[in-house]
């Protein structure tokens, strides 16, 4: 059976649904970085980064969401979570996942994990103060440019809308108000009703 | 005909060098940062995130270099440039593409690119000083836990391969010796002396 790691309030959130929506037979595993489990020599032994999310599979540990995420959807396509027949709108599915991996969620890291690109905390604070400029930016470009309607990608509900509803979800604390991103924040109240959603997000605020 | 938008000394020889090994038809167009070209509206109207890569294809502009990457895999699926049929070893393959553009792109970054993470220019310092030790971490982490050799990901030349080339040749300028990591430079030096390298970095670099 699959076996996801997890923390509650990270990018893991976008797998997690991703399995729940897939009808994947999974469990789930909780890391708890306030006891800096990641750290620990059992965590690293699955994922040697000291990251979640990681997915256990009967082949092989995966870890890095876009990669789980594309896997979920190639693995159960009666889910149809991504375009699998269609090379060039998978590649504009994997742009959006892309995207949202290395600019944006790097963007928010700089909030609390800015030790990880320099040592001088007043650079911590300078970085955290560009943060709310960095993640408008970001929703700036999706609400104008990205985001297709109704789902992330147009029509078909895909593995981008739980990825975009999990960084959605970190807007207020990052000091952008999502009202300003009418689209983003729609897809964000039209997500979590979803029944796969609020399934996982009761186990993980559990 | 495909249109690769490219500026040397960037992350866009690595799909540039894919097309190449493909066989792709592709017209390749450079975009000059030391004139800002790619601030500038002709080119945000192909780019809207001003960066390269940009591939022009029949079907719209696709962005980010693993979206580009694997669909040039997928494409030219006679030049066998991923798993293309194997889920597992397709997710392996892009977790190690999403692992090079979220964090080891992203930690070179903060050398030249600080401004986009802060304002204040004492957090520019601290970020560069921090960026030799960040890409030996990243070095240390794939020479001794992701690269299978004799290519990345085992016996099979993939699309990993040019993009591990691409950012193990900025090393040196990130202050980083890559003898340190013997792996990675015997494959730079493999990859360097491959004919399809060799003709794109003649072309990138006049």
């Amino acid at each position: 059976m699959l076996k996801l790691f997890y923390t509650p309030g990270t990018c893991s959130l976008a797998s997690h649904i991703a399995l729940e929506e897939a009808g994947a037979a999974y469990e789930a595993h909780r890391i708890d970085f306030s006891k800096a489990e990641q750290t620990k020599p059992e965590y690293l032994a699955i994922n040697p980064k000291g990251r979640v999310p990681a997915l256990v599979t009967d082949r092989g540990i995966l870890t890095e969401t876009p990669a789980i995420l594309a896997y979920i959807a190639q693995s159960f396509p009666e889910a149809r979570l991504a375009p699998l027949d269609d090379p060039f709108e998978f590649a504009r599915l994997q742009s959006f996942l892309s995207y949202l991996c290395s600019t944006v969620h790097v963007a928010h890291a700089h909030a609390r994990r800015a030790a990880r690109w320099a040592d001088d905390p007043a650079a911590h604070e300078a970085m955290k103060a560009k943060v709310p400029q960095n993640m408008a930016a970001c929703s700036d470009l999706i609400e104008r440019a990205m985001f297709a309607g109704p789902f992330v990608m147009g029509e078909n509900y895909s593995i981008a809308d739980p990825y975009l509803f999990t960084i959605a979800s970190w807007l207020e604390a990052d000091g952008v108000d999502p009202a300003r991103f009418p689209k983003i924040l729609d897809h964000r109240n039209r997500m979590a009703a979803r029944p796969a959603v609020a399934k996982v997000l009761a186990v993980v605020q559990s």
